[in-house]
């Protein structure tokens, strides 16, 4: 492998020389890789692969070792140009070529369509165009939090700069003094529709210098070109020293190949059998290679080993516990606040570089970030009104040896980022996510802003956790729970202040004997005439009807769900045997965790005379208390339902 | 109501007196509104006041007839300013103050916290930051395809410029040609987290520039200057004519009031009693008058009729059917590209304006809208990488007239804008949602590419259709039916090229005879050991199961479910009966239509052999029947899974 120091003022010819054969090299790769699967990205690896073979050169990354802590970071954000990036990884010896041809593109193997982590080399999986550059900011955060002098550079197609996350990004950079970034841009003028400018008018290089990067603009083509920009970028000879650095690199779609160049087609299609023989003579090397590989590709079998990519683990001391009594009418966001400042208390020491981090989208207060931010200012993120590029740099975060907490409304941290999360459940972040503000009790505010479909959304990424306490004492509890557990995980409650769920004795019922364990639920009272499951907001008004049962002579059990996911199957089990059972809470009733309670017990066969409360459209905007009462979930509705539900 | 015209130079003394002494009487509203409710935005409501004043006066609009055709618009993308907008829309005459003052933020009010389309005025519900400006595009954009000279005022704040989605917008108003469109932006400099610059650095001014608007700078709370600003704008006296304008207008929040000036505490909470006294003394207003409203407002009866705002229906010749042979096997997404093509002829003629449009995303081959862009050129909207923006400018256009199709793979339309989409369903449009490349079929894309969780999405949003072709002539009995239809809908299909489902005689069994009917099943094939329920992509799999079934001599019924939602009740009634069944399908088991149908049954106490296929995690990249075959969803392994049903 080549390795180049920045230090110098040029290549020499002997240099420029062996990336020209690299290139040739990698370009057989590409070719031979796409027309033997038969699809994938031949044109973009093309034009990017002078980038990536001279990145890689300059990168401190060891082949032998690719998840070195001390390495850097490339992230190339356009991922379909996977044949391109794996071509240069095998030129630089991360592993051979012939797994990599012999697989890509096949089921169960680590060579995908799009970059994945499976591959050594690999930093961030990407393919949704646009989120590249978020996930490499956190990347650049964490180096600078832990104090390392490594640098992370950030590929990225043209056609993606269209996509308004990378703008967002751009401005994070900026903000939070990521002078350890580079982001090299792949100009070649076209994305699949065509001339990029046609499909999309776009002035990049003026909006790279709206956002106060350092740019260059060079030939990415041509490796000085390549070389000198980078080097300047990498030794800080840039006109802001303190901020990040942007290459725009033009380039030729298809580069390399005289008939491949300049046409869009290639953007997503291999060349025929015919064709690639014909650019494999054009770079010389002998074209019958394709038949005998393709014959050798038949019988292969899918094998190459994938590459470990779990978080990198967390040490966290638990935070001190905190009871609230029955006096005090606190919300859920406050008992989370202070269960954070806890936690930083314990584990954010000044002189040390934090183990916790929150971020929020200019939402501070509302979701009870402040005191966090005061006594650990270095460990929080203000990222202003930019919801995706959060939840993507966060989750790149999550990754780097931190606790990560992002924070803000439901509607904002779930329904306007779910495609975010998504992708960071597929780079295994360990994201918590902890959303204020759920349900119509978010009250005033209105329908734009109730996230009554929470559940519906969260059910659907297939490794988070979902908890949702029921009071201030049980979210402290989980919040301590969730801090010494890895993986993603969702806590959600709501805005309003709560009564402290109470034993019949009077005391807290989440005491500091009380053990939060996933996967349970919580017998509040018990009573055989049937039961009332809920969870969150909703537990007060649950709780109220249960007493407005028993008055009226009804004993029922009273079931608080708030470990979602893990589901309580035992316990569900059990209070199948009372029969009559009313699930309430403040979601969509036809995506809660009403009808997921039912969907269970109609895989299991069981039949049970259940009925479920919840919204059947979104509420209006008013107080909590009116709008549950119009939604028919306030206590005294509670009460007539289980009535009736008895009655029939 | 004061009118102006844009083409006087400057405004009169005497038009200055009366707007200084209107921003008094709406201040005042403000205040009492936002302090009788206890909560509220008054601080920005304030800044944004005098550009609301000015926009309302120049505006084409007719407080009589607040839906006219032939009207201007104004789009409020700030929401959270409802106090502000109210009191404009009460001065100029849209309604009493009296029911805005009494019922602001109560539940069942139209008078919401965000504005709602329920106010007379209001023309777009907002609040979720960043989609205004999009909304506002679709409009003016309307008003090009009517050729209608009516302008569209777009008021925004300065916080929601971080959002990527605004530059996607200004893009796409620029490519469109968007001169009718005018970008009011109120700097106040202040959003929840302080100031601007500290919480997100933004050069807004240069960002605009960078996307060729025209701009205007002013002092946004000087009459004269905003409505030179206009004027010159209305009048197309601007750098580039043929390009959108933005004022970029210097402000201060809580305008007018002392105390307020300048303090972002005033950005989400409503003055104290004794605070808003002071404020309307200040302002030259009796101060008992707010205990007197108090008052009023304890016994006052929400009742303020909503304004209706359905989409402008659209009348639809139907697409000529399109029949395809056993012989040919295609894929559903051609089958909707000509049946999009055929709508297309029938209904957007030469020399009139269209009535069918379409968008995509730079995907217009991959979901075959190249034929309908060929034909009808004006309709077609390249929207590029930008979905965001792309799925609320679609929404906008949906309520205009026309019938929109928003076609795009569906980790695109569906997970990357789930947000937009619920935003859209709140605003009642009436957008067709065609995505195709859903499940593990996109094949090699992989994981990040593969929508496995649509359903669970989709079944969040309230008020979607949702229906899943099974083969290309199905595909083409759908398209015809929501042609005719209103409201939202959904229609998904694959990536894959699949068999014409033939009846037993061989003929295609969605023949010219069939009818399509949404909320009921198929029945493919009838059989009584059991049955296997299914839809789109996995269909022919499940056939061929159905036919190894047969082979080994189980007879067994095979639904076909292609209307998801509406939910076919009375099929599944009457498919309970056969006890065992087996639902396939290509999406996450966990949230899928075999959830969904357990969940039915679980409601509904019906006791039924169930087993439920699907993915249990994201396949990897490789070729569907690969990947299908690797999740336990290949014919063999889908007879074998019956077979396992019924021996239990």
């Amino acid at each position: 492998m080549l390795k180049l120091s920045p230090s110098k003022d040029a290549l020499t010819p002997e240099e420029i020389s062996f990336f020209n054969a690299a290139f040739k090299r990698c370009a057989r790769r590409i070719i031979l890789a796409t027309t033997l699967a038969g699809s994938g990205h031949p044109g973009g690896s093309l034009s990017s692969l002078s980038l990536l073979l001279m990145v890689y050169a300059l990168a401190k990354v060891d082949p032998k070792n690719p998840r070195a802590l001390d390495r850097d970071r490339v992230v190339v954000s356009h991922g379909h140009i996977s044949p391109g990036v794996y071509s240069v990884l095998c030129e630089y010896g991360f592993f051979p070529e012939e797994p990599f041809l012999m697989e890509f593109r096949r089921a169960g193997s680590a060579f995908a369509g799009h970059i994945e982590q499976a591959v050594p080399g690999v930093e961030w999986n990407t393919g949704n165009l646009g989120q590249g550059l978020s996930a490499a900011c956190g990347m650049a955060m964490a180096l600078k939090l832990k104090g390392l002098p490594n640098k992370v550079f950030c590929l990225m197609g043209d056609g993606e700069q269209q996509k308004g996350q990378v703008i967002e990004a751009r401005r994070w950079a900026v903000k939070f003094g990521l002078n350890n970034l580079i982001a090299l841009i792949d100009f070649n003028k076209l994305q699949i529709g065509g001339n990029i400018t046609e499909v999309m008018p776009q002035k990049i290089k003026e909006e790279i210098i709206a956002t106060s990067w350092n740019l260059f603009e060079v030939d990415g083509n041509n490796f000085q070109e390549i070389y000198q920009a980078l080097s300047k970028a990498l030794k800080g000879e840039v006109t802001d020293p303190t901020k990040p650095t942007a290459i725009l690199a033009h380039t030729v779609m298809g580069r390399g190949i005289s008939f491949m160049e300049n046409d869009p087609k290639w953007h997503g299609s291999a060349l025929s059998e015919d064709l690639a023989k014909k650019a494999l003579q054009e770079l010389g090397f002998a074209p019958e290679e394709l038949d005998s590989l393709k014959e050798k590709r038949k019988n292969y079998i899918v094998s190459f080993p994938h590459q470990p990519h779990d978080p990198l683990p967390v040490k966290i001391e638990p935070a001190s516990p905190v009871i609230y009594s029955a006096e005090k009418k606190t919300d859920c966001r406050s008992a989370y606040g202070k269960a954070l400042l806890n936690l930083a208390v314990k584990n954010n020491l000044s002189g040390e570089s934090p183990k916790i981090l929150g971020l929020t989208c200019d939402l501070e207060g509302s979701v009870k970030m402040t005191d966090f931010k005061k006594h650990s200012p270095s460990a929080f993120f203000e990222s202003g009104i930019q919801e995706h590029h959060t939840a993507s740099v966060a989750g790149a975060l999550s990754k780097e040896g931190f606790l990560v907490f992002f924070s803000t409304f439901g509607v904002f941290g779930i329904d306007e980022v779910y495609n975010q999360l998504r992708l960071n459940t597929l780079n295994k972040t360990a994201l918590k996510v902890v959303c204020t503000h759920l349900g119509a009790d978010v009250g005033e505010d209105g329908p734009t802003h109730q996230c009554i479909d929470y559940l519906g959304l969260l059910f659907s990424l297939q490794d988070f956790e979902i908890y949702f306490p029921a009071d201030p004492n049980q979210t402290d509890h989980i919040l301590r729970y969730i801090s010494l557990r890895p993986g993603n995980i969702f806590v959600g409650m709501g805005r309003s202040k709560v009564p402290i769920l109470l034993k019949e004795d009077g005391t807290p019922y989440f005491d500091e004997n009380y053990q939060f364990r996933p996967g349970y639920a919580d017998w509040i009272r018990k009573g055989n005439r049937g039961a009332i499951l809920s969870y969150g907001n909703l537990m007060p008004y649950a709780f109220k009807a249960w007493e407005l049962l028993k008055e009226s002579g009804l004993e029922v059990s009273l079931l608080n769900i708030a470990s979602i996911k893990p589901f309580p199957e035992r316990d569900l089990l059990e209070v199948a045997h009372l029969k009559n059972l009313l699930i309430v809470e403040d979601h969509y009733v036809e995506t809660g965790l009403g009808a997921r309670i039912a969907s269970f017990f109609g895989i299991k066969g069981i039949q049970v005379n259940l009925k479920l409360l919840g919204h059947k459209e979104p509420a209006s905007s008013g107080s909590p208390a009116d709008l549950f009462r119009r939604a028919g979930l306030d206590p005294e509705s509670i009460a007539q339902a289980f009535q009736d539900l008895i009655n029939v």
